[in-house]
């Protein structure tokens, strides 16, 4: 593969990623959205049916990888650094031309639900819901959701481990799937299987903090959540902004370090 | 592939799509259906499935375009527009005659459903609760979402916007099997893939229109309504037909070209 | 394939269906299950992998029709009916076998389902709720839903052209599977397409009659209903109970007499 | 396969599977979870994926049991029992160690759950509503759900049935699947279609018993449960423990016996 195929590739599949992944929790958060209130079920199915449709897009360019703790699992398992910087700028570009996708996709959603007293409070940013003041103390704003995660109890040693272990089953998935190809096809359906894992994860692993498991996921998006033009956004939660990056980065190299000493 | 195999597996893929496509919206939300009010998650996967079955069964005669935006993207990828007509005339005749199965299959529960007064006012057309009102309002009858799509939010630029970016995400997908298939299957797999990208636009994009992301999947219903003799039927809507044929026109355009730059 | 592979197979195979299918019926509606109240989404993905499981373990030696729609209109495009008489043999006596099993695997659940008086009314067979009259009135007993079909609206044009219309859907899936399959692995993932094309019917065109869209799936069971030993189980529905078989025979015929013309 | 192979294959598997299906109870259980109350569907899903992820994952070095009942199946089947000690071993250690990854991942979930005197009730292990006074007339403490099944209605016969059934039909799958393999790939996507199979058992016989149809992942967890230092976490129901055991050994032999006989 060429740099530019991999950068490309990234950009797209990361742009397709993250436009799937935050618009399935636009559609079920923000009012006027036909599929609001829809549960749990289609925000996990959301994001793993995202993968999958920017895995089978971007594969053929970048080999998908979509996701900085793939990236740095890989080097570290095939010790092989040098395509690490062009993916990782690929994949925060995609990022954050995917969840700009998601605000234009729902522009009028955002401003429906953002100018709803019920939901943002009153005139002079008081908050005057539960909700709305809860989300004021946590420093995240009311539609900071849809394309940041946040933990449900702030707690540092938990919000870590929760996303660490969430990595390291996705990594070791995707590590393994070399081994469970033997020239029939899985090379191929490794995208449906990996869609599955990440569906997986997120209805067994995603109720404390609404699993990240991908820096770029999660710090992208925050950063066009600052800069959009959004009426009472709030803050985008940048104390917290640090856990999903680094969580899943440990987790990447766990992973790593499991995959050479168990299955290499 | 001969001109009346490509004519009758458009014809009969395209039914079979709208039939099954239509049918879960008449299911989850017709009076005395089964599946009235089975959510969102219903809808996705009973479109994403209507595909599916539809590509499944057309496929073998056809090549199961099944939408004018693949035709159309398909013929700029190949610079070969000698079968188009017969794609879009096969596709718009089974999208009316799948819309007319649906019909069909739930003619107690339309009945049932237009002669509720809570659900489209009293007699003297005067609709007198705020759902009936509302779809007065918009020129929509009370089941025209069985048939074709509509906005939550009438916006031309956003309703445009989401029905382009959703379906070039859909033919990206499309026009990128070639390049994952190395005659290992999946051109095979294909179809089940495509199925589970129509369920993530669904879930990610359909929120604000509906998700047409096919003219003929939206303009062929249209005009069965406006053709079948439902009481209290109501308004077709065609201040918005435009929207749901010519967004995904350009949709397909805009990824074709993407794809002709970047993938080819 | 031996006549008593067949006959073994298609025993197994449909009981394992009638198990799996009648039992989320079972899990969705009975009182004291982990599963109640689910909603139509788990009734029709239950369904849908019934089939699969059913599939996947009679197919090597039956080949695994389990339904007489399936078996007839085989016989009509291959011009064979020597083995029609077996295989719909051995899938009366399974689908009768399934449904035992699910009362033996649900046997508390029945209990407290039909001693309680909200449900079934108090003593003297009075009914005494709404939902209990309805079903009285239909000579449909509250678990009977738990074996066979019942139509929301009775309507005999309507119910009959319901079924034969799900069932037309059904076998032209099954019939054009060996087209798709070109030796590249479609014959071995058929048993998951059709599992999930079934789930697409069930969603689409399951709201007016419950998708028998199977002769052997209704009739079986709704014979094991008449013979079990349940309290206050009511009436089998008998006047109804010829549809669900005349329909799917008559779909499967139409699909069979289809596929000859468009697609042989 | 060597020794060490399958001990780490199994033990790292029935980690993954236990921490990804014991992880969807928790999310959907507790208090503080982004997916509380999401319900039946969720679960299924979630415990379908999870063998789904932990097969491909542990495929390549044990060859995935993850599960006695499949061992001690497979040993009758091949009348081979000399590894059946380690697959044993690393199944429960490895079902260990995932019940206690779900406990670090949900570590403040099941600290705010166990304190919540609606949940627990009052000082002096008093249970003060209705739930909690069934739970602990049950033996079975608030969160055991969390860790290991227990039966809506206890009954020694029907719950030892159900778990019997629901092994036998997942038994049939795993041994068939070398059927339906002729060497174009379904023995890779075995994973998948036994995934699918797991979520049709919990869909359709789930409801009776909370369908362990596993000794190692219903022992497992409950001897976790028993050690964690969780505050108000009552009894481990031991008195049902040995169903969840027996049951599924016994449906495993019995699905061997019925291969041997019908299908080798």
């Amino acid at each position: 593969m060429s740099s530019s195929d991999i950068f490309i590739g990234e950009t797209i599949g990361t742009a397709i990623l993250i436009l799937l992944g935050g618009g399935v929790c636009a559609a079920v958060t923000l009012k006027a959205s036909k599929a609001r209130n829809a549960g749990w079920l289609a925000i996990t199915f959301g994001w793993g049916f995202a993968v999958l449709t920017a895995v089978y897009i971007s594969g053929p360019l970048s080999g998908a990888h979509l996701n900085p703790a793939v990236t740095v699992a890989l080097a570290i398992k095939d010790g092989d650094w040098s395509n690490v910087p062009t993916y990782l700028a690929g994949q925060l570009l995609g990022a954050m031309i995917g969840a700009t996708l998601v605000w234009v996709a729902y522009y009028g959603q955002f401003h429906a639900h953002l100018t709803d007293k019920e939901i943002v409070g009153g005139p002079g940013a008081q908050a005057t819901t539960a909700k709305a003041v809860e989300a004021q103390e946590k420093g995240a704003g009311p539609v900071l959701g849809v394309f940041s995660t946040g933990p449900e109890i702030r707690n540092v040693a938990q919000n870590l481990a929760t996303e660490i272990i969430g990595t390291v089953v996705l990594i070791l998935a995707v590590l393994t799937q070399g081994l469970n190809d033997k020239g029939n096809g899985l090379g191929i359906l490794g995208g449906l299987i990996t869609a599955l894992v990440v569906v997986s994860i997120g209805l067994s692993l995603g109720g404390p903090t609404g699993y990240a498991i991908n820096p770029a996921r999660d710090l992208g998006p925050r950063i066009v959540h600052a800069l959009l033009p959004l009426p009472n956004k709030g803050g985008s939660d940048w104390a917290y902004a640090w856990i999903p990056v680094v969580g899943p980065l440990i987790g990447g190299a766990i992973a790593a370090g499991i995959y050479n000493v168990a299955f290499a």
